[in-house]
């Protein structure tokens, strides 16, 4: 159970209690899916506090600890009720908690000994179990049904916000809580700017249209691109795509775990580079996915983390030309201890409309 | 200008300069609207960094401080560059920066003594000018012609979620740049929970449907509730639907600046309460909006503040009957010193589809 887990980790940081307000967190320590509350997990007990308007919902989803419901006032609550016991040290989510929340907190337990905790849970939420996975596949599935339904919906003279408009609805429509960030859809020039927000440009013949989109569902994330061509794009624009389409199948072949996230990027950026556009892969590879559509581990020539087993990361590599188009695929994948499970089913052979 | 208002906020605090770090505020303050960046004002000068990603749009949008691209690392740039000036106070927002991040601000700027300033821009903020109200009735516009809209698809057989995948589709269509909150659709029953996320429930004759959506446009939030009952609903829904039309009536009738968020509440509470209905009105009045979908100041009866000339706040009594249905009634107006300025125009007469 994650509470185990938790408790573990206590042991290991010599702590008597941990509050954890990181909502992300909370979801993946108990199934809480709900926009406030927070969780004490002590050594040999577990409090999970929320206001009245999730009363129904906290009963039916929390796991492995006591519910409170309270007023708005949860840390007042949990203070009347020595929830965090009466003395002794207790970790926070340093990354996440306030300096002004802090000082809240201290008012309220004045004989506590707070320990700040960084990244207390990153390295056991980036390990998904078999149900997560499944949860994560679901939302792929709607995002592969949206990409389908773009295919009989993207031609000249349709505007890239209309595309994006679209993909939000279809997503919504096929059962996806909400889209897991604003989708971009960037098509000619605009594709190598790879962070555009789609703007009222027609798609025009000859087009490279750079696709991003992905939703939430049950609380986890999907993230996919795909790069189509409307008409026939060109030689250079044809060679380009099937440099980022080798790039990302090399990445494939070598990822799993126990690499490092430096060497997987490598193994994207060697290829991107030896084309001779080492300069026009102007970001990481990819990054960790679950909870949160942007967790750890970044998958950089920056970083040079260990990649676990059974973690989830996008594999996006990608080639900008300024002034002409951009190509971006990217996937997501299972790290295992012999290679990766690939999630993402689309195909990756250059569509053209 | 804006940048001057912080600068004398800086005298005020007896601080050598600001570093702003929460985005609305370094929109407000100097208009940018990309997802990464920060501010440094100084008693005579201000910068702006951000990375490279948003080189040009930086360059396009912020006025009032000198634009800095450095890579993704702007906290080293500023150290490495002496923007925050070699030593003496800096102010920073302690209700947005974690212990974490003060952590890597102290390790960064040895020589600094920095001192937390909590709401530092709060009241500054509130403060609409012409310019931000016009924004604000743009949002509101696109959200009044999706109003309009689902008027002609609400009918007995449609899902809650079907409506609100096409509010969202509507909003985006209009010109939006996306949704300010995830809509609400709550039909019948399922309306006397103020905060349930839309279900496969389908509309059905005699409901009352409660609507709360909106939208941003270049930053700028709106956001609206309007209550339709769908065929006759009955003499009670009738009966509660004009309790709280004059409810609300009464509370935009006392609205301007001055008052208290606490009298502004009791205007609207008073009503319900008379008509027995003071349970039921389980959540405050309002919110102030504009950068954010909410902000300060709260308009509740937890809450003393004064409401400020100009500031934008929602005014949203409502009625929730478990198990029978729920009504709530939602404008935006702009407080002025002699009453409001309603920025909402859609009718508030019950609408019986």
């Amino acid at each position: 159970m994650r509470i185990d887990r938790i408790q573990e980790l206590l042991a290991t940081h010599g702590a008597e209690a941990v509050l954890l307000t990181f909502l992300p967190d909370v979801h993946w320590a108990v199934g809480f899916t709900g926009s406030n509350g927070l969780l004490i997990v002590r050594r040999d007990s577990a409090h999970f506090l929320t206001d009245r308007r999730y009363e129904v919902q906290a009963h039916q989803e929390v796991r492995g600890a006591e519910v409170h419901v309270p007023g708005y006032e949860l840390i007042e609550h949990a203070a009347k009720e020595s929830l965090l016991g009466t003395s002794g040290t207790v970790l926070f989510q340093s990354d996440h908690v306030s300096v002004a929340h802090l000082e809240k907190l201290k008012a309220a337990f004045p004989d506590v000994i707070w320990l700040p905790a960084a990244a207390f849970l990153t390295g056991a939420v980036a390990q998904k179990d078999p149900s997560e996975i499944e949860q994560m596949k679901a939302a792929q599935h709607i995002t592969e049904a949206v990409f389908e339904h773009l295919l009989g919906l993207i031609r000249p003279g349709i505007t890239e916000r209309e595309v994006a408009a679209e993909i939000v609805y279809q997503h919504l429509r096929g059962g996806a809580e909400r889209v897991s960030f604003d989708p971009i859809v960037a098509a000619g020039p605009n594709g190598a700017l790879p962070h555009l927000r789609p703007t009222i440009r027609t798609i025009q013949a000859g087009d490279m249209v750079v696709i991003d989109m992905g939703c939430y569902v049950d609380g986890y994330a999907s993230d996919m691109t795909r790069t189509l061509a409307v008409s026939e794009p060109g030689a250079e624009a044809r060679r380009v795509y099937q440099i980022v389409r080798d790039a990302q199948q090399r990445a494939l072949d070598s990822a799993r775990a126990g690499l490092t996230t430096k060497h997987l990027d490598a193994a994207a950026r060697d290829v991107i580079e030896q084309a001779g556009y080492g300069e026009a892969f102007s970001h990481s590879l990819g990054h960790g996915i679950g909870l949160q559509v942007h967790e750890w581990p970044r998958v950089s020539y920056l970083t040079e983390d260990v990649l676990p087993e059974n973690a989830a990361v996008t594999i996006e590599p990608g080639i900008y030309l300024p002034d002409k188009f951009g190509v971006r695929i990217e996937d997501v994948i299972v790290l295992r201890a012999e290679g990766h499970e690939n999630l993402t089913g689309a195909p990756k052979d250059l569509i053209v409309l």
